[in-house]
């Protein structure tokens, strides 16, 4: 096929410009790199220009600009919207990281037999959305481009996404489309390609107790004066109970219960127990009692503390009595919780476990709607029918646990079911250090993406 | 008196070799400030060398070093040793301070109306053991020193005095005095002179929590992986229960309860438990039940988080399941206490309370043993009688809630309790930013210094 003989034979120059991409740190969470994500905005732009698309702009916003290109073919067509995001999450701890996280090398792992590219950003999300700008380039190279396309690429989805709502609330002509395509999601592995069909909600909050109004010694002062650290630690040990439920009076008031029948099939998605510990290299899973893994991650709520500090936390010892103790918390939310109202409950919450010997405040970081997608859509018929020609294999429907807020924003906005047609697997060490993506992921990608153009193409040609 | 015009006479140059000393950045628990730690104990040297001493030495250690510096006017009269540290705890966090902390400057406050000065180490303790200096040089100078002074000077009193031990132990000849001095502690306030007759020991620990063997999504992974800030924050929070009370199994076995005569008469000293509160700007004390907070601090024992830190602490939200988190903990010692056997209790504790789920650490800094110290020896009359001459009120014993572990040491390795001789007041901000010492009680604690001297040879005479 002459789409597939054209990507075979750019296989070197996709390669190095995915690399050039990973090369630019755009964390959005730091103002530090400010510069950096602007630059790879412009990347983005200029990608797009030279892939074929007619109009591309650059479509600023109060925080960071939000990419938009497009190729109308024929308007009488089908049209397939691509979303992804440019920025990347912060990459400290620095010193974990085997290679420096913005100097990307391949290197073969067990996973990943044919090299994988080791950088933050190379699967969340910068080589799972330049895929669509390869396959797109592919196609037009080839003539075979089957619909219009469009490109709406942000670069605020690890801080929350909060310009998009406004963008696309106020071009829902310009985004108009027959199926919008995501991958910014993992799928169970190279045997056994899935389709995620649900992801979790979040609200992030960020607390702050205050003790004494300065730090004080801990010899004058300590059995007599609140320590903000031992009573945050307090509050957050009191936030779930012994069976890991989370204590938030109302918080599962609207969690969606599944069927048992439900329940089996999730449970029904291969998993081998044995296999997780051995990769954290841990003796025991910890979660809430009376649900496995699978459900502890796809169906159920969490609340994590994703980082803490107080006092003194350099070499050696001192013996401060602090004033202040802080902690980022986040929940994941399941299916009907709404997260302005958990971050209400928990702010609440948070202030009236407090005891009188400390001042609190609370702050919600962002948050996002939890979302569960259709597996019978058009769209998710040619997304099956291009895995199964790619990987040989028809994929499974799964749940994932992580969050992209804007699927519900989507859905309510724009009224069509995404696609979370994720390559990346749930090892590749996402948010973490040494992130990577498999070089074979990246191509086979950039294949089922152009297999699915043409299927959706097939589905909906009457 | 001749002594104190001398003082008087020199006021302006006895501050200003005082700022002179604060302006060295001798944190010993950071190895960056090493070469100021040494420079530290260069100019103790020289001080003792202009103030009149016939010996002095830096004597090396393993770690920092030990000045020692001695006059011998008669080999028959009673010796005074005194005791003191030339280094400084750290001054993070910085920019909470009002003024560098190392670059000294004297202000005026409320309770200090006739200027204080603040530095790091202001009033613990090289503005408290200079005053030695000075007394000396004043007596030396004005032909009046009653008897023979040695000084003991080391560089790691804020890390533990690790290599104290060893040097007092194999210089006890060297060291035999009639009595020690130390000026380490604080008083009640000017107008309520008192002397410290009670420490509390310590024991400093440092744990670490690992859940899996890297940083992980929290989407991906949360609510079925432990995450081991959650899992400390449990941790921590079941050491105490509901009373605060210690639930380290054998914790208060050896605590030495008082006599309700005994507690009544240390409730006896001059408390107002609003002006605390309104000191530090807090609603409410915090600490065990049932016991006042003079006894809170004096004679109970304690558990004290002094720093915690684990997963993202930059600016923003990153939405991490964090491989590690750590806490450095420490517990303030009555007596009969012993730190050696509570360091084990608590990593017994410790490792045993932790979930299959992760895996702990835990290692001890460093210890100290509490002391009670005589209030009928002759030198605590000494002292006694030098505070009356000079603030006009006979001192009021007290017992402090920090922990000078070298007490101990002192009592059994040389025999002689010390009299804890403090001059600064517990408001002064040590170990805290802005950290600050009372011009006046800089003046006043050299004036009594050579007043105890004056009546420690009256008072053995015979």
């Amino acid at each position: 096929m002459a789409v597939n003989d054209f990507i075979r034979d750019n296989k070197d120059r996709f390669l190095n410009e995915l690399l050039d991409l990973l090369r630019i740190p755009s964390v959005s969470a730091d103002p530090k790199f400010k510069k950096d994500v602007f630059a790879a905005a412009n990347f983005v732009k200029e990608s797009l220009e030279k892939a074929g698309a007619d109009t591309v702009e650059i479509c600023e916003t109060p925080g960071y600009p939000i990419v938009y290109g497009e190729k109308i073919i024929d308007p009488t067509l089908q049209t397939v919207l691509v979303y992804g995001h440019y920025d990347v999450q912060p990459a400290d701890p620095y010193e974990l990281w085997d290679s420096p996280p913005f100097e990307p090398v391949i290197k073969k792992t067990k996973i990943h037999p044919e090299g994988a590219i080791f950088a933050r950003g190379s699967a969340d999300d910068k080589g799972q959305f330049y895929m669509y700008v390869k396959a797109f380039e592919a196609m037009m190279a080839s003539g075979d481009l089957p619909c219009n396309v469009k490109f709406m690429i942000e670069g605020e989805e690890e801080v929350g996404s909060d310009n998009l709502e406004k963008f696309v609330i106020e071009n829902k002509e310009k985004l108009k489309a027959d199926v919008i395509l995501i991958s910014d999601t993992h799928m169970i592995s190279m045997q056994d390609p899935s389709i995620t069909v649900g992801l979790r909600g979040m609200a992030y909050m960020e607390v702050e107790v205050r003790g004494s109004n300065r730090d004080l010694h801990s010899g004058t002062y300590g059995g007599a004066v609140a320590n903000p650290i031992n009573v945050l630690c307090d509050m957050i040990a009191s936030m779930k109970d012994e069976n890991d439920h989370i204590t938030i009076p109302g918080f599962y008031d609207k969690v969606q219960e599944l069927t048992a029948a439900q329940r089996e099939r999730l449970n029904e998605a291969p998993f081998d127990l044995n296999e997780y510990q051995d990769k954290l290299d841990i003796e025991a899973v910890h979660g809430e009692k009376d649900y496995t893994t699978i459900e502890r991650v796809g169906i159920r709520p969490t609340l994590d503390v994703n980082g803490i500090w107080g006092g003194y936390i350099g070499e050696g010892a001192k013996t401060v009595l602090p004033s202040k103790a802080h902690a980022k918390i986040s929940m994941r939310l399941v299916p009907d919780q709404d997260w302005h109202e958990i971050s209400e409950l928990f702010e609440n919450y948070f202030k009236s476990i407090a005891p009188k010997s400390v001042k609190v405040k609370v702050r919600a970081h962002h948050g996002g709607a939890p979302a569960v997608v259709s597996d019978s859509s058009v769209g998710y018929k040619a997304a099956e029918a291009a895995m199964e020609e790619t990987f040989g294999k028809r994929p499974i429907p799964t749940r994932e646990g992580g969050s992209i807020p804007i699927v519900a924003l989507f859905q309510k906005e724009l009224g069509s079911d995404p696609i979370l047609f994720g390559f990346g697997l749930d090892t590749d060490a996402l948010h973490s250090p040494n992130e990577h993506y498999g070089v074979k992921n990246y191509f086979m990608g950039i294949e089922t993406i152009a297999a699915f153009f043409r299927q959706f193409r097939k589905l909906t040609d009457k």
